[in-house]
């Protein structure tokens, strides 16, 4: 096999088939065996590439023909700093993506003559990306590998329906977006602008919003609210006016929807004004799950259809007494009964290894069928 | 007179003292009136220092007994870039005001001693920004000079009321703040925390709204509206998805705030959308002001004392049918009957140099009086 960019990176590899030769046939060294780790087992590599981190998963390639395990066997699972380009550049996030994959492989004592598929899931990709990060990983894998760059959205789903693009994604944390998928291929989103193209359910949108109250509250355009005492405090600062400066001095989203649990108190303790928001960021999200539902028409005609509905995110996760998760699925029932909520037990990269393995599986029966 | 720092803009000053001497005493050489630029005039300087460039004013000094002529003597107005700290660095802050105070004196045939005070008007100021910016100035004019640094609105007020600071004055451009003061020194504002801190009023906020709309009818969570045909043509995009690529690809809020002709457009060819964001931008505008007037009691007891409220900036003037100034004078007109709008037509530059002439006089009326 050629070396690639980085060799160093790959050196465990020399080490994983000296010890699958010592293994196999006392020693003689087999080729066949050599090429898929110590024990001849074909593996998936799901990697989640978040703005934050990115974690990699191993997980063993299962049979076509068996239902999927549960729980799922994980080899190994590796965590790397944030491997999103647009945020840090090009060769740094392809350093961090290479190095994550192969720290995954060495603790699965595999080498990449074992991968059998590839999929990352990136925020925000769009086609020219795609294209582009499928060219670096081809870098990196030998020709038989299958390679999948896709959205973190599609991922999210794949964590919930075990791989089966089928149903809605809602994705809350920092950012929110809706992602839905038919069986036949077709998809649909909402929200997933950003903060200046309205995303007002998104944590960064929950926290703006009770920043803005507080703002308002000061100056008198808006009501008292224990948000003031609770933000000012929180943040260590002794005005509103304070606020000003706090919020302009960092562009980081996240920094912002760090805020989410002070809203989430406040409501919890009856203020309404903070309550107003949380039923607001209620209405936003299930106005998003709302219009993908409804483009595609997930529930059916009669509406009453069953679909899943993947929720990813802080925001819609431990909650207190005011679960926003719970209140956006009451919600959704409202207009779509057949609606199945799901919360994924599974993190996002072993969703991308899932989704990995039903493209494997698709591909395989339409060769079956020899198309 | 000590050389003062980037002492050759100030060279001019030679051949004004120059020209004096030969004007007056038949050349004989006179300090007094050297000091005093051609015909020994003093004078007053007014700058608005913008994020996007600086206007400086020469006036003369006119005599406290007399009233104020109409229109105002102008001897020179000069131009020059940025000299907002935050936005360029304080070095070239520095030298961007430095010159445009000696291109004004320049062209006023005065030098530096002729000057009784300078007034600069700077957005969104700070008391820690004052004292730096009075210390930058100290080091230009000779200890007599009378030097104040205030904040943007503060010259507004000034440029609608011949620098009487009493009333409200509402500033809406790319950003918003309805700011209010009484003759008894009280003051008060409202908005002007900028666009994650709510400041829908604003030409951000107009367009940020419409952009969101946009986004809305695209993935189905809103309704169809003209908005997207005019703003896609006008950034010439194709598809409401590249929106997204447009606005995040430079956080100048300007850029965004340029957008509002197109929304007052599709307004007055009676698009819903539209519409709906201009009516809630004129409530917002409205609110800012009630905020301060209510405050400050600017309307008396019987909430029917007048006062005035001058109006500036881009999203109050050159509307078209719909005049976002004019209802909001209307909105303004029906909680508080004494309210008299008014329109500035003299620059904030002028208000400056005016505000500068007051601070002037009630500083000689209190010495008079012995205080």
């Amino acid at each position: 096999m050629k070396r690639y960019r980085n060799g160093e990176i790959w050196d465990f590899e020399h080490d994983v088939n000296m010890v699958a030769a010592a293994h196999c046939n006392g020693g003689k060294n087999d080729s066949k065996f050599l090429n898929y780790g110590v024990n001849g087992r074909k593996v998936i590599l799901g990697i989640d590439g978040g703005t934050t981190s990115t974690v990699c998963i191993c997980i063993p390639l299962i049979p076509f023909t068996q239902p999927l395990p549960d729980p799922l066997p994980v080899l190994a699972r590796s965590v790397a700093g944030c491997s999103n380009h647009n945020s840090v550049g090009e060769s740094a996030a392809r350093e961090t993506l290479e190095q994550v994959m192969a720290d995954a492989l060495a603790r699965s004592a595999s080498t990449r003559s074992a991968v059998e598929a590839v999929c990352l899931s990136v925020s925000g990709v769009n086609p020219t990306d795609q294209h582009r990060i499928i060219n670096w990983l081809r870098e990196i894998f030998p020709s038989h590998v299958r390679l999948f760059v896709q959205n973190d959205a599609v991922a999210a789903l794949a964590s919930g329906t075990m791989g089966k693009l089928h149903g809605c994604v809602l994705i809350a944390g920092t950012g929110t977006i809706a992602y839905g998928f038919t069986e036949d291929g077709r998809e649909a989103r909402a929200a997933g602008a950003g903060p200046v193209l309205g995303d007002w359910g998104s944590g960064y949108g929950i926290a703006a919003q009770a920043l803005t109250a507080v703002i308002r509250a000061h100056d008198g355009r808006g009501p008292e609210t224990t948000l003031t005492h609770s933000i000012l405090d929180t943040l260590n600062l002794s005005s509103p006016d304070e606020l000003i400066g706090w919020t302009y001095a960092d562009p980081s989203w996240a920094r912002i929807a760090a805020l989410v649990p002070v809203v989430v108190s406040c409501a919890d303790a009856g203020d309404p004004v903070a309550n107003n928001i949380l039923h607001d960021t209620v209405h936003e999200l299930a106005s998003s799950v709302r219009a993908v539902v409804e483009r595609l028409e997930l529930c059916g005609e009669d509406g009453k259809d069953p679909f899943p509905l993947v929720m990813v995110g802080g925001v819609l996760e431990a909650n207190r007494r005011w679960d926003i998760g719970n209140e956006v699925i009451s919600c959704i029932s409202g207009d779509f009964p057949g609606v199945l909520p799901i919360r994924p037990k599974v993190e996002p990269a072993v969703g991308a290894a899932l989704l990995a393995w039903n493209f494997l599986m698709r591909q395989r029966h339409q060769e079956a069928l020899g198309r």
